[in-house]
């Protein structure tokens, strides 16, 4: 191998996955008129919905035998155990525990995926493998980024 | 103007909208193990959701002296009215007279977009524009389109 | 249900799948000079690749009880078997058995996938629902469509 | 080759191109008031711009020994020929004297691609290969289809 | 709600928004040999355009009552006043003040929309929310990112 | 010229380009069983392929008088020299010298991209220019960034 290959090189890998969601915002600590104030038409009763972009980064050094940073079979089970089967073909505000008694808004849900997965990660920790960011893109238009700041 | 511009041109004009909607297929004639059956991870008790992106196509002679097939102001006005006031930030199960009783898939969804701006553009009827397509994507993955056959 | 939904309604349903596969446009009829100048550096030996996306269309009467065309997750497994298994992850002029002794070009491709569908939809001929169309995107530039013509 | 494959085959190939141009909509034999009316804010002085994207349609019988419908290489150069140095980083009111005249909308624009690439592809005609569609996005909302009715 | 969503989150929030302008790149101060050197095609007398598709995004920290960064509706307002107005349907050379005697670089212009942003987002300092980084795509093969460096 | 605009301002410039090429993962210091194990179905022998999309982002502070960070068409010249010659409608397992040797995974092609841009762009050194990120998109849904640690 190239020479310069054998440096230890530090990489982002992003796996993007897809969820289909409903949600409601509405916090039931506010007034009736404070709600509609505050979230107007996505404070509508019974909810409406989106497709969920996710963009789950981790990052840490290649390693040189497999030319991987991780297993990503590996990386999309865990998505798939983890993200997809907790909020895809989901009520945000009724199907998913860990948004109980939170405004499901992108914001929240990013912390929420953050947490999630950071715990999920954890077997990575002693390869120096880490989360490093998530992106969600509600609409093509409104997107939300955590970095566990 | 050049001449060969001036003869009557046939034109198709699509114009894309999006909005965001939460929906469940369910059909109460079914037994809750014919719906689970026919629509699985679709029939989840509270809902799910989609952005939901319509192309609508009119078509029609070129009108010489604007360049315009139609005044695009208008069609937005149309579609504003009849479409996002209708299913944006809605629970298409709920909040949608035209699909009571109906199961609310992309295709019903559709079916009932043609035949709600088949009216609507009734008024153009006399110009000789009507409408060609209603394409609607539900996801990245799966669309549907009806041409009102 | 709003009765005009009763109306029997042809609907057109596109499903998109995506597999990645090497090819080399070479016929070995030709000479080497003549497969240079007509395939380029697209008939470099080893081969080069692409991340091909597909859209299969599907027609025929909405099922008024369903909602559907046909049965999303049956035709999904029937591209599982079909395409993917088939197409994904394969150099298309060595693994797949359809294409032997064919210069595996998009168009032949997408004539190949036509072939392909329509014998493993012929469980829906009696429900008239056939396949429509095929289309092929190689790049974000070019893209080939077949109709069964 | 497999039998199957030499049938012969209507094949439709799409190349996508796209060129970056600025107009104005407006028709001096309107009044300004007229041209404000019917035009909007499309009609400043200065005119505006758009990165259009084109979709250039050719149909015909695929050719059984190379695979290909026609030679790419051959239409990029057409494409590159007629319609890139024609509308590249041009002002379309100012610098296409096809266009000269006109009120260059979308729909015009795509007329005018049509009737310059019917006879630029006239020298495929005894092969059966001719024009079959001109699509023009000039947003990700709005585009327009001509198929030279 | 989770106790650990009470913890004080550092977040990103994206709006994108779409402007169609005409720009033409030409120093005053420079001949027209150098102009057409250092510009080409960009610099044609007339003019030509783009769709620009800028993507603003502000940070802090999330309000936990509301669930949001800040009130999107807010947001949208800001931009429609402040980027809209300003840049939709103009020529950049001509109806712009801020970009007066600047060449009209996609560089250039990203520099200018931070200025004004981040004056008309002055009013949530206070609450710790600050312009993170403006982001314009000219066209899908060029981008430039300013983060107020 | 606005004042403001005066004042040095670091700029990030990406530019996107699109390669074809076909790659199979496969480590000959392996068992086949250990290949088969670690890249799966991506081992086949005759190897797959994508289109790779490639951001390229170089960073510094924007020329006053030009408007530009750097001459987009000789970046667009290095691009095509250095990286679209050297891997595009290439199989990367034979074609490239630089990966022979290592495996070519998205991680192993992106380190390589820097590494032969950090060279090539050594002539804008001392124009404080660098090189600050390489993205490379295998697919829709996986990515991989470097930026030089």
């Amino acid at each position: 191998m190239n020479n310069a290959l054998k440096k230890p090189r530090k990489i982002y890998v992003t796996r993007t996955v897809e969820f289909n969601a409903a949600h409601r915002l509405y916090n039931p600590d506010f007034s009736d008129d404070e709600n509609r104030d505050i979230y107007g038409k996505c404070s509508n009763t019974h909810g409406h919905g989106h497709n969920y972009e996710l963009e789950i980064t981790v990052s840490g050094i290649v390693d040189q035998a497999t030319g991987f940073l991780l297993d990503m079979k590996e990386l999309k089970q865990i998505l798939e155990q983890e993200i997809m089967k907790r909020f895809d073909h989901k009520h945000l505000n009724f199907d998913v525990k860990e948004l109980r008694n939170a405004v499901p808004s992108t914001e929240m849900l990013a912390v929420t995926v953050w947490d999630i997965l950071t715990v999920a990660l954890q077997r990575y920790i002693n390869k120096g493998i880490t989360l490093h960011e998530v992106t969600i893109h509600e609409t093509r238009k409104n997107s939300v980024r955590y970095l566990g700041e």
